[in-house]
This record gives C-alpha cells, structure tokens and sequence, in this order.
C-alpha cells in the first residue's frame, strides 16, 4: 500500500504547476491539477461529437494522466517556440519515475495511455488532444482574452496552433470556437 | 454546443471552493477541483484492492462528479456537525442545476453517478466513498496534521468518521492507515 500512498502524494505535486490561464473570476492561475479535472468532464460530456467513435472511459484517463510530466518540468505555454522534443522527452522521463512507484500492472497502463495521448494517432487521442487545446482558449473567451494578452499572443497563432488538433478530434467544437475567436479578435482580446 | 460551454463555464467554479486541507508544500488550502483529479487517479491505481469488484471507469466518473454540487454550496469539513440533510439537499438542488446544461441524455447519466456517490449503496459508491475519506487523510499523515490541528479535530473522531466508510469500501486501505494515524496521534498531530 505504501506505493499507492507515495505514487498519490508524487501526483499532489501538480496541484502547485501553473499554466498561464486564470479560472474565471479568481485572481490566480490555474494548476494543472484542476485543469485535468475541468477537461476530463467536458471531454464526457462532449464524446458523442468526437470526429470518430471514442471510448470515453479510455479519454478521461488518458486526459487525467496527460499533464503528469510536468510535475518534473513545470507547464510550457502551447505557443512556446523550440525546444518541444527535449520537453518531451524530460516529461517522459518524469512519468517513467511517477508511474514507476506502482507496480508495473498498474503503471504500465497508465504509461501507455499518457504515451497514446503524445502519439496523438488514435481517435481517443485526436480527441482528447481536442478537448485540451479547446478548454485554455475557451476560459480566455470567458477571460477577456486574459492569457492571450499577457502572453502577446495574435489571433493567428491561436487559430493555427489549435484550430487543426480541434478539428481533427471534435469538428462541431471547433465550427463553435472559430467565430467566437474572431468576435474575440474584433474586441481586441489578442495580443499583437 | 454553447450548452456544453456554458456546462464548463460553471464547472469552473469548482476550482475556486476551498477545502481544510493543503496541498504538500503549499501554503494554501486544496480546492475541490483539484482534489476530484487526485482522487480519480488514486481510484484508478488502487481499484483491484476494494472490497468487491468494481467498475474502474465508473468509479472514476463519479468522483470526477461527486462535489459539483459544492459550486453553489461551499465545501463541508466531513467533521461538522448537523445540518448535513439541509447540506446534501441544497447540493442536490446545485447539481441539478449544473448537469441541467447538458441535453437530458448527457446530464441525466452525470446526476445518476452523483446520487449513486451520496447513496453510497453500491461496490462502486462504497469504494468511491472510501478512497474519497482516505484522501485528505493521508494529505494530513504528509502535512503533520495540519487540518486536524488547525481545525482541533481529535484523533478519535477521526477513526470514527473515516474509519467505516475506508474500511467498507477498500479493507487494505484501512489496514494501512489506522497504524499511521496512531503514530500521527503520539506525535501530537491531532487537536484536542
């Protein structure tokens, strides 16, 4: 039982990683704890839409361990230039060593699931990568364009970075978000 | 598919319900969002170990659901006396509410797994409850009693509150537990 214990409380630590979004009315940023949470729901509640049949039970998994990497490497902006291979590959250091303290019946799945989720080249990963591009840009619709502002981010780069993962997994989310992004853009809720 | 927006939008708020437990390492309160992430995973780890077979996917979803109604409630302390029927009443009304953004055939599933939780009948719900108890718990075996002693929770109280519902729903759980709350307790990490 102890591994369980010490595998739960190495996961506590991503309740501390912030990303760059703020939960609507708080003055803080989210942490990548929550945020699995929030999209871990919307991706059940949206699974029928998927572009191709999903297992949903297989989509909230792979989005509740997606983000688990980055208790070792902290989270990087989506429009972050360079440097993604050797993320990556630090993150999968990282859940190699937090998987790791279960033992490997029950650690290897949820390995193989967060590597599913990198791939991107299963329905429930295109589908789940969908869901996590939508639900930062989602909260900055609600926000004002909050992170988009802070982090001098153009309409552009937000439509070319997560229009097409949006619309591979969940085309009638991304039909909804393109207008919405581009009355955003008329308000003047992106950066330069 | 603004009706799942607006579903999400009000998931949100959950991130801003403060519970009585700190994150490890954190000098603020844990929230209820983050909280559901961490025990969904936990669930997921642990779930060959509950007292019967249970449905891992199932257990999941309802305890991604289980404090959505603490968006128009507030967060509870499991110690607190009374009022719990007016409590879980209001909860429901909030739930009710909340899954009432999503079409019938979505929301309808989402407050089944959510009454299922509260009634606590079933394999699922008892080892959902179980690991939802142990939880904050093992935060506080982490924290040096940080909530126990902020809140003067005694360690007799706790074995009793946390006790049959861990127990019932995940006996290994238990097992290990109640010896490292009696060390907690001569190390003076409950409150009077």
């Amino acid at each position: 039982m102890q591994a369980y214990v010490d595998f739960v409380m190495e996961l506590d630590r991503l309740k501390g990683v912030t990303r760059k979004v703020k939960p609507i009315g708080l003055d803080r940023y989210e942490n990548s704890a929550e945020h699995s949470w929030q999209i871990a729901l919307l991706a059940a509640s949206l699974a029928h839409l998927a572009e191709e049949k999903v297992d949903v039970s297989r989509v909230v998994a792979m989005l509740l361990v997606h983000d688990v990497g980055e208790i070792d490497t902290g989270d990087a902006i989506v429009f972050a230039e360079g440097g993604w291979e050797e993320r990556k590959a630090a993150e999968y250091e990282a859940v190699k060593r937090i998987f790791g303290h279960l033992p490997e019946d029950r650690g290897a799945p949820f390995l193989a699931l967060w590597r599913e989720f990198e791939a991107g080249e299963t329905a429930d990963a295109r589908f789940a990568n969908a869901v996590d591009r939508a639900m930062p840009a989602l909260l900055n619709l609600a926000n004002h364009g909050q992170s988009w502002r802070e982090n001098g981010i153009a309409f552009e780069r937000v439509v070319a970075r997560i229009g097409p993962p949006i619309n591979a997994g969940c085309p009638a989310l991304w039909a909804y978000m393109l207008p919405q992004l581009e009355i955003a853009r008329e308000q003047g809720w992106f950066g330069a």
